[in-house]
């Protein structure tokens, strides 16, 4: 069986050293230099030749500096001979560029994911796509991992009575629908109206939340704004609070400020698809470092990741669904 | 200026010639032939070198045969040196394949758009399709149309006292956001909840319906399971009768006879994106030949299909909204 | 060495079966789901990660609903991260589509190789395609089998006494001289003129068949038109009767009746690359299951394909000839 | 409407400038420099910019030499921004390539496709194909013209009583058929039967030559021998005198020596796809400079290329027949 | 003719709209956003369809957001269909990334050119590429502009008596050499030897100093560290004092500093393919913008770029020499 | 692991023979016919299926036929199943042509690379290429060798008493500098100073040379004009003799006869990656086939090449240097 070669970008060495340590090998050496023009180079210092390579790299602030990074990295790898290249992508940021919604705008979701194929990568392994159709953006395999396992782990031990598991838009309720399942606990859902392009009004929930705890989960919280909005809503609604779980923590702008001391909230958990903020000592931070350390085991050893979702614990069971609705 | 020239497959020629109509150009002649082995082939009867073509084809019943149909029309086109070939796809049926919700499923969505780059295509020119994600599927060009100004315009004429839009599906309901502000009407939609893989129940109505008279609008209607208990929910919340409004009207199965004379439906209306099912006369179906037309001599000339539905008339408003949620 | 996986679509899945009995591997399974819209969808269920995936399809009638299954298998076989995938494709039906011999015609033999390659076919395997260019056509290597042995393995116990191989086209009587060959018998062959695009007139017979007994060779029978025709000639010529042997026996339209009963015919004798036709018992079916089971086996194990042919039995002596004709 | 530049190659210069006179403009200069270490360079020496650029090489000994001049012409080409590029081929010679008839031989016939295809060339303009099939190893548009016109134009206006057409090959007599037609004469054919690998023997003469006058067509004669030996068969049938047409004279090797003063040979008559031999004054050729002219002009001005054969003058009849057999 | 759109990013939209008022057109307007999660988007304001696209973008600092906007702008064009997109580039930072001088790095100036391919660019316009062979890493023409005559011009109206015109690497002298020669002057050259990875040392003067007053030219000053040294060694060799001349001023980190008040510095001449520091009034900058709109006219009206380096004015001589040396 | 085979063109099939030789296994037999259209054609004689495959040529005269001869033997080796295929070119003559020095010239050194990987090339191992960007020209992963240790190790056992390293070309003196530390002499180099395009004046010797012998180091000898030049400037500097190294010993033209009897050199020492001229018994050739042979063995177990060149012994020191100057 071919050897496997772990390199970490600049965006989350933490990760990519638990990742090792989960798969028992050690993190291999590399070195982004940035040059007096601001250009960057990487060099990847083991050995590549016939090897499977895996690149860490969620697309973290400095976004388009971590992707050049990602991007040169796999070009170095491909240049080194690597019998098979996969970009470990915990938190695909441009998956949000997914949709033409004005006149002659970009689509960075698909660009990005052309510009990988182009630099060589054979295979990307992320987490949590902000919607499931950005996966056919890829030109290459790609296996995408679901963190609702991780986070209903954290919250089995603790006391869930009168709680209900609360999705910021009804449209995407189907992950929170799963995550309750999981926890046992009912489901409601924010009805998100656009008023315009700028504002975003939540006006109804859906479900039944009075005299309930919330337990709001999200796939991603950048400025917290939608949360707040929603926080206000379900305290309109009878709720008594809330922890908020979210799989990708940006906490961009003023989230921390916002949400760190929000009367509502009794905790906020994330995953540490992406760093943490500096700031936030009671963040609850769960890794996902050993789920992508046993998604590469098993993709290096042959093994069906999906499988991964539906052994003995049905804490990790995959989405499911009909591809077809039938309409 | 290159000359244009339009060929029809079998799928729905008498759309392609009201195109051919609306554009002052005649349908140019076509033959596809079946081999005694079922194997197809295509020949265009009419020159295209150096010329602008495009070739009429939504991918409707039987769809593999429509599909191999366009696709040896598009290689025929390329071999004889067209300067450009549009594949004019009213309604892309595979657009529903746009996600993997179980393990190794295909991806039929970008599969078929990779099939029509291969075999030459330049553009693609479509209509409402299933998701907006699946815009980026396509390794060309794509201009998007939408039929709620034609559907809205049906409307216009018509006593809209007491009437609010529904969507079927309050996830997807943007869409019916913006044909509701063309009409000046409230919204509403449904809750859907999807119980197991093969039923879908929906349990709620959001908005307020009581008393009010519901105009249904949805992409597409296959087999009207959804729409007939979406029709359930609504009576019971106290609406009086609903209108039934979609772009692509397929009625596959059992559809016809579950609308045509269900007692909630006062009319339904659709447009000729499909060829309409023989067995209903008082089917409504409003011509979207003219914006496909409009659309083509727009492409050809060299101006904005984006403008077509921003201009005079606020009934074709286009699609509007932030691309990044503020999360 | 990884692992086999051997697939089938929906168009002979016996044939698959007695492949993998030959390999001594079970058939994985796999699921091809039609929805409301008439779009198809495979699944694979078995793990297809770091391993060498086949998938047996033949393209059969309905041809196109065949083809799409595989593109669909490949497509899913791909995005399961399979390491290799070999369409088998035991009868190449579009082979027939090899040369424009019209204006702006389709290519439909270059065109599906194309499409497979977009999809991920990494390798194909077939067997007796119309024209030895036809292999020229594929992005990717194609291992071509030959049914020769197998159909002289039927002759081989008969009394061949007073018998000749004829082919019904002089033109291409190379692979029946070859099977001749392997008999130890004489060979003559059908002058076929074409007089117009719709008739063909056999109007000679090449080689002395008077009082003898024919073995007529074809590559393909599909309504049976030219073999009664050639049977004709040959009673004119003084041939007493006659076997008819094909590689693929589509048998379509009016085939079976014509042949079934025809009074000059003893006995006919096809392959399994194709499913046999309901109604006729009588009909001689040749396994290749083998053949093909071999085949696999050997570009599993990086065994040459090629020697299959020309080891200690004479009768599988592979296609011979210098490329270029000394002109 | 764009500018035409037609440049040559070293191949056939003459050629080149008949093509330009044709269409009334000046051959573009251009320079091959051969370097020190062999290596060849091509500089375009006129403006290509946005131009339809024509670059003429017949593939002619020295076939490698000839071949990379046309690829490094067309890298100029298409660097220098030309915005089509046409390689004019009249003598495609890797077409014998076709077919893999050894194990493990190389496909020159697709190879040299594709490296056309990577070089920059967007249409291959070229005449009379080896084989039909060939057309589809090339991934852009062929334009494919045949000279059987312009032979039929020379034998017009000689004395044609008692003549045969006499194709070599019965397997390739189409293209003898559609001659015949053209002069209104009968047809006959040699049945080669390939009895090893470097030798071919003609051992019937299929239709009736006795007392008549051969015209023997074949598309290609490089050494002669094939000829001589169905000039053999032909004396032995009774046949008494023969004239030898063909498309591509290359008369290699002893061709000229074995031709030139044969017996039977009444006279020769080929065209300048490929330059004349300089040692033989007596050889008749035609020229299809006009053809390449008028082709390249209807390329040009995006007229149709096959209707260039079905006009006024049933001389020029295209290829005709139907794709699939009725087999 | 095809209408002209010209769009700029965000690095430099003042040389934009300098080559838009020299092609006497409009800078269309466009949108760069940056979202909450740092990912970026573009959007073009104006219409594309069918025009010649022309996206500004130097690759100055921050560099990867300067690349990013360019590929995302590029995309947008794609996607708006336009007829051709060319990507002006006046400084191509990644060219110094241009061969493998360690194990395993990346190489970025290959890597960016296909990336450009990628998103969809046709044509790259851009000046003083680092090494000539840059030019050819990129899958699509370039044209590669100088500015040695706009630099040339600049010291024309001076006082030339007793100056030198010195490269500061001998290896690269030859764009000196042609400068000098624009300039009548004699020239002279450091001998750059890298003593250590990290440290570079000019030992030695090529060519006649002593008393004159130097004319430095260099295509790029990063951090002007090699310009100081090579003034040193001037002064060691009788060399009374300096002009800098160079195409892209970078002037990064302590460059301004070192450069400014350089007691050998009389002046420091530069051009605008990169913005100007903000600190440095007496810099001399020439404008390029005219040579930039001169040349996207030319390939817009399909004339030759190159001879816009030979026409009447000698000080715009194209790059001269002979392709191999006659080693 | 995989097996090796290893195939050899026509070029130098000795040099083959050694690399096998180092490598403990067979040279594998190959055909290359020459049809009499002039057309080649290769058969690869040994089963490749799976199996990594290297195919050894030099491009050297007669150049053109040997790159075909590679590209056809690529192409067969793809349509037989190989794994991986490695050509393994030890002198890359196109590298030369390496720019676009004069107006709509042809880049041969990209054309040629980007050939070799439409025709299925997954990697090329190569020595001294001519500039170390060409590296970069390449679709696929390069091992680059060099020669300088196997010459320094000829130079080691002499007596170098006096004795100086003299690069050609100062420009390109970075392999001299290192040739030179291997051995512990001081370098020089000539100062190239191009007068016309096909006149090379050395009109000075940069370092010191007054009283030594000199070692000249260069890439390549074609026609020796270069280095007889530089030997009368070294005598004007003083020096007494020469000894000539380079690693292309190409010798083309007068070039045998120019340095084999010149007054100055003492010895000629080259290796063996084209053949040696037959004509020049004294010339010194060292092997470098076991270098390629540890390469290929390397590349096979997955080692890594560039260690190759930095282990035990301090003869095989890689290419240093920073990849951007500071400038």
């Amino acid at each position: 069986m071919r050897e496997i070669v772990v390199f970490s970008g600049s965006a989350h060495p933490g990760l990519a050293k638990d990742i090792c340590d989960g798969l028992g090998v050690r993190l291999a050496p590399s070195t982004i230099s940035r040059f007096s023009n601001d250009c960057l180079q990487a060099q990847l210092r083991a050995n590549c030749r016939q090897r499977d390579v895996y690149i860490v790299q969620p697309l973290v602030r400095p976004t388009q500096d971590m992707l050049m990074e990602l991007l040169l990295m796999v070009d170095a790898a491909r240049g080194a001979s690597a019998a098979q290249i996969t970009a470990v992508i915990p938190h695909y940021a441009y998956a949000r560029s997914d949709k033409k919604d004005s006149s002659r705008i970009s689509l960075g979701g698909r660009l990005v994911a052309d510009l990988l194929g182009t630099a060589g990568v054979d295979r990307v392994l992320t987490m949590a796509l902000h919607a499931p159709q950005v996966h056919g953006f890829f030109p290459v395999p790609v296996d995408h991992l679901t963190a609702i396992g991780v986070l209903a782990d954290h919250f089995r031990g603790l006391d869930l009575a009168d709680s209900v598991v609360v999705s910021p838009d009804l449209g995407n309720a189907k992950t929170a629908t799963q995550f309750a399942r999981l926890l046992g606990l009912p489901v409601a859902a924010g009805s998100k109206q656009r008023m315009a392009d700028d504002k975003v009004v939540i006006d109804a929930i859906v479900g039944d939340v009075a005299g309930r705890r919330a337990i709001v989960l999200d796939d991603e919280i950048a400025t917290g704004g939608s949360i707040v909005e929603l926080l206000e809503r379900l305290e309109d609604a009878g709720c008594t609070e809330a922890a908020v779980a979210c799989t990708h923590g940006l906490f961009a702008g003023p989230a921390v400020e916002r949400l760190r001391n929000h009367p509502m909230i009794t905790q906020v958990v994330t995953t540490d698809t992406v760093p943490a903020p500096a700031d936030w000592p009671e963040l609850q931070v769960r890794t996902v470092a050993d789920l992508f350390a046993e998604a590469i085991g098993r993709i290096h050893a042959g093994e069906s990741v999906s499988s991964l979702f539906d052994g003995v614990d049905p804490a990790y069971a995959p989405p499911q669904g009909s591809l077809f609705d039938q309409s």
